[in-house]
């Protein structure tokens, strides 16, 4: 028996969906045009599949900054944070977040992985219960096996389902874990937070929001979900990423409870990663006074992110239950979503191909995602090219 | 009770030790103004306690790359290598380490704790045994412990002893998963890798070797101690990291099987996590080539470490088993070491503090690393300051 033998499984279902034919998994980018456009398989495609929400990535600020720092303290930290790792940029990003967020206490980690994986890993351990939206990310159904704690999934975005299953924990409601998204990554949509909270100020418990859809996409100020809806305050901690609408790569965790600065020391992602580079964190000082200074990013995204969504429901197609600039089309079956995605290609779109089990419901998913920096005039592209693939078979003709 | 009570007993014991003077976890380096000098807390202090083996992250040429990357490709890729994620730097890394190790398959990861976690945690499930060197990095235990694995610790570098928890095996000893590093972080002595491939002959298992530290440092290219020892085809997966030699952020794996690629759909934290932004690849990229192209910096880390070896032996200090980039200077309690960690930093000379349960047998470390961008002057200079310490009250005069 050799190493890899287990996941021969998964070789043959990739081989039989796929065959040799460009696939979607592990898709190569060969060269970058704008935060929106690049060369896949020799053709330029409108990049609908990233999470490039502000289209910061290419923010001549952002860069600027990042090649300062390279130049200054060069290529990396060779440190964990407590070691060697701490610059002075690392202690004012998480100074700025501070504020920005209104918090007592920021975290900055090496990816937003890590980032979830430290602080639920380590909060929630063996003696913890976690009630966790069954739609929440893998590295929070991660981050929970590590720490060992005890997981109760309720069903995704159902308050009801959380009350009933908090109220028969009893006791062990009080000290218990809430874990929910800003937005969720599949469908876009968002938590109830207001009637979460609700339930958290009858029964008690801690709530956890990860807002890495979220954070510089909802809310006055960019700040989340949580300001979107009023319920700042309640969110015990708020956690987020850099590579999404900060435009690089890292994470964060936020908490109005200055105690949180503990986890630094019993953390053990946090302790044993290399710290993000300098200039990842002067890239995303930058990004995040884009986001304070321009709101204009903000309203552009989201009137992209209307713009697509109506057209693809005029279109005829099945979407997730609201507009967002994460938008599900959902298809009947692998095979289609694979044709469509193919076909889309083609056409000069990328967007993402999620396949169950990946997908809540076992549903197959076409997942666009859209950015600041996409031109009304790529949206209408993107609706074009989906509307081009509906046909009289089905929902979609293959190979229309 | 509050979130964080949990962790009151270590906030009692750190404030306990350090008291409101500068403490050794969470060192903040103001300023860098080189590869080895830094300004902490105002001072300016050679950096004897980073893992930048080759002084790499001030290399010019790595600065350029990554800058010119930042302008090509925008400061982040905002997706995962299975989304948007890989571009063509990712791709041409993976076969430049293919070429440079002599393997069939590399996997490049954003950070090296990700690499062990998807690595290790996806190879190593629940039905698979480990057989663990007990001074293995907390990266490889987590990762066994979120893959869910059977985790049987031998005894540090104690070949018999793994030999012996293999024969109580049995047949399972044929698929049982052997860990170990090159070089280890806390000691700096290497792993007895002729003697344990002896035992995989006779007994079977597959061998994973973390070559953290060793990249870069030992063997006739650089490739690790498993080229050193000349069994560079008797290791199943060779894992490495970017942070250290390569004077980055990230992480990869190495397999003679081509077979590997397999575990790009399915290891989670690979799935799941942002990719490492395109300048971080391109300063690895053009790192990778210093390595090979320039040996002189390697033997001049070495020249570094046996002179700082030779130089903390000659002053009565009990250091690690061998000489190595890693001396790790061994003393009587928590107390003593930061009496000593806080004298060399008012002596200009910055270090780590390990301390026990971190620590091999409990002993309190300083732990020094040697960079190839040390000057002699510099090593010398290293040395004074701890032989300044040295007095007739026990190993080391308390505020001397």
């Amino acid at each position: 028996m050799g190493l890899f033998d287990k996941f021969g499984k998964l070789a043959a279902e990739r081989a039989s969906l796929c065959g040799t034919q460009i696939h979607p998994f592990g898709i190569r980018i060969d060269e970058m045009y704008s935060p929106t456009e690049g060369c896949i398989e020799g053709q330029r495609v409108i990049l609908a599949g990233t999470n490039n929400y502000l289209g910061l990535t290419f923010d001549p600020a952002s860069i600027k900054a990042a090649q300062r720092s390279l130049a200054l303290e060069g290529t990396g930290t060779t440190g964990s944070r407590m070691a060697n790792g701490s610059y002075a940029g690392h202690s004012a990003l998480e100074e700025e977040l501070v504020d920005f967020l209104g918090r007592s206490s920021v975290i900055v980690f090496s990816t937003g992985y890590v980032a979830n994986l430290a602080v639920i890993g380590t909060l929630a351990g063996s003696r913890e219960v976690v009630l966790l939206d069954a739609d929440c990310h893998a590295s929070i159904y991660d981050a929970c096996k590590l720490g060992g704690a005890e997981i109760i999934r309720f069903r995704h975005n159902d308050v009801a389902d959380l009350e009933r299953r908090m109220v028969r924990l009893g006791e062990r409601a009080r000290e218990a874990i809430i874990l929910v998204e800003g937005i969720y990554s599949m469908l876009g949509d968002q938590a109830p937070l207001r009637e979460i909270v609700e339930v958290k100020r009858r029964l008690g418990g801690y709530l956890l929001v990860d807002e890495a859809h979220s954070f510089g996409v909802l809310g006055a100020n960019g700040r989340g979900l949580a300001e979107e809806l009023g319920v700042d305050s309640e969110v015990d901690i708020l956690l987020g990423t850099f590579s999404k609408s900060l435009g690089a790569v890292g994470g964060f965790a936020a908490c109005h409870d200055a105690q949180m600065d503990l986890l630094r020391y019993a953390s053990r992602p946090y302790i044993f990663t290399a710290s993000p580079a300098p200039s990842a964190i002067a890239s995303v000082r930058t990004a995040l006074a884009a986001i304070k200074e321009r709101p204009e990013l903000r309203h552009q995204l989201w009137s992209n992110a209307r713009r697509l969504y109506q057209g693809l429901a005029e279109s005829g197609y099945q979407l997730g239950p609201q507009a967002s600039p994460v938008i599900a089309v959902m298809l009947e079956s692998p095979q289609e979503g694979l044709t469509v995605w193919r076909a889309l290609i083609e056409r000069g779109v990328y967007v993402n191909l999620v396949l169950p089990p990946a997908t809540p419901g076992a549903v197959t998913l076409v997942r666009c995602s859209v950015s600041a920096a996409h031109t009304p005039e790529q949206i209408d592209r993107i609706i074009e090219a989906f509307a081009s693939l509906r046909g009289a078979m089905g929902q979609v003709t293959a190979g229309a």
